[in-house]
């Protein structure tokens, strides 16, 4: 547990920041993007493009992990089901990679491999960095396309449109786009990344200023959702994905394992509401799998949590209580 | 942080079992023990006595310490404080001991000794065992004479009574007693001790026994509470400041820390009443310092929370809020 390669998650003294330095290709339905206010928002147009392709690609997601999760939320929502299969690693790690330890013998039945990592390392064979998920994976070749999460539902969205089901949501509504690309940063920035700055910070300080901040966006969003059923309004949208993978773990894993804890997710009447009406909406709740999520933080996370012990609690049935939105 | 002399709380794969073999002197008014009914309840008869003298002794109690806080509270309520002086020990140890660091000059003004173990090494050279809180020591000769803490509470009632305030409350009613003991004996095996079998097991089976164990115990007392406001009925006793003292860490540490999270405090709404009914009943409330409290525990267990970082939360103001108990 405790040799080199054991990954360290806090360093002394220092704040966390995640590396946001993803594996950049993009899959698309054209030579061009197709999200018209895309350069706007940062795209990069320099890099590699793969076509859109029924059953080429294989999307590798942990339900564990928030990142993932919004994938395959997304996914689901859109109906891309038949046309984006699902790999699904197990929640711990080894020391080198997640793994497929749930799939019998211990392989992803499509792909073929114990680790995701083979799949890094099949296209680039000195890959050295982080082996994340979610990835898109091309079956045939078996190399990783791409690990750059929040490109991949954008295009899930804006590039896999014609393979959407009928009546599939618009995530992502040209004329909220541009308050919904605010809300999305600081969500990002405050919130889905804010817990992990909070329980990865390697210094009493780096840790207090992280939980003022988190807690600051936590009483905007309490604020903002009184009078709101979703992030933007009435319907749902990518913005509402990308906040309920992170509530979805807040009670479970990051109140106590990342000290988030000036309060429950169940203490904020508006937040618990709407986290509830998200988890019982079609496409949302299916995706949880509480168990795996315990699991996966207390026991990857050696420093933090040394015994390796997964909480009992909390009780969780409470989130399919009555969350009475409908009104809004 | 990591040399031999840093103690291990937790053991890989054992439970966690308390030390219970304190140094077992008592302080007696007489020659006999006061308390009628003390030889059905365990009393060692052939322990050294020492006399109940008036400023003869000094209580060290850290307040942090759980077991330390019921004599604080005690001492309180019977009306103690001009005839047992108190020592108070800050919220960490360093390797050795409880240390006097939050005192002028790092030194306990009456005691003249930086660490709680210069008391116990005055009385026993060679004292191996570990240095504990509360812990009675007398004044001139600057030795413990007992750090057995369920027979200090226990016999500041019987055996100082003599110099009890006017009205001192009656801790150990008679016509209670039989009933108190079983009552003290399950708080004490299934709480108090309970929640450090949670938080120092050394498995996940012997985690989750104890936080089943822990639980059950809970909703037994939540239910015995519904019609009682107090633990025997309509009056304070020992047994309400020995489960008071675990309640006013539990959301503070042990839900988070321990992982007695099936539920905080503020979830159960007889045990939370009764909580802040007996955190606003002077001797009490005035007794806790959460500070200290989530101090120790985050800091002086290094095996369990190796960063020493001390969470921001949980809100407390809520132990001043109304408890609606006086009507029971």
């Amino acid at each position: 547990m405790s040799d080199d390669l054991t990954p360290k998650y806090t360093e002394k003294g220092k704040s966390f920041e995640r590396d946001m330095d993803y594996i950049p290709d993009r899959i698309l339905a054209g030579a061009a993007p197709a999200d018209p206010l895309e350069s706007t928002y940062g795209a990069r147009s320099d890099v590699p493009v793969w076509p859109v392709e029924p059953g080429r690609y294989r999307l590798v997601a942990a339900p564990a992990c928030p990142w993932a999760n919004r994938t395959l939320i997304v996914r689901r929502l859109l109906g891309l089901e038949d046309v984006i299969s699902v790999g699904k690693p197990g929640p711990t790690h080894d020391k080198r990679s997640w793994t497929f330890d749930r799939d019998p013998g211990g392989v992803d039945p499509v792909l073929g491999m114990e680790r995701l990592q083979e799949a890094y390392l099949n296209r680039y064979p000195d890959y050295s960095k982080g082996i994340t998920v979610p990835a898109m994976v091309e079956i045939d070749s078996k190399q990783v396309v791409t690990n750059d999460f929040p490109w991949i539902t954008h295009d899930l969205y804006f590039e896999w449109k014609e393979h959407h089901r009928e009546g599939a949501p618009d995530l992502w509504p040209a004329e909220l786009r541009e308050e919904m690309e605010t809300v999305m940063k600081r969500v990002f920035t405050e919130v889905n990344n804010g817990v992990y700055r909070c329980g990865f910070a390697g210094s009493q300080e780096a840790y207090e200023a992280a939980y003022d901040r988190l807690w600051a966006a936590m009483d905007w969003l309490e604020e903002r959702l009184a009078t709101r059923r979703y992030l933007m309004g009435d319907a749902i949208t990518e913005a509402d994905v990308r906040l309920f993978t992170t509530l979805a773990r807040f009670d479970a894993v990051y109140h106590g394992h990342f000290k988030c804890n000036r309060n429950k997710l169940t203490e904020m009447p508006n937040l618990w509401g709407y986290a509830r009406d998200l988890f019982q909406t079609p496409g949302f709740g299916e995706t949880i799998d509480f168990e795996q999520i315990k699991e996966h933080y207390y026991v990857v996370h050696t420093d933090v949590n040394p015994t390796g012990i997964v909480p009992k609690g909390p009780e969780l049935d409470s989130w399919l209580t009555p969350h009475g939105r409908e009104v809004l």
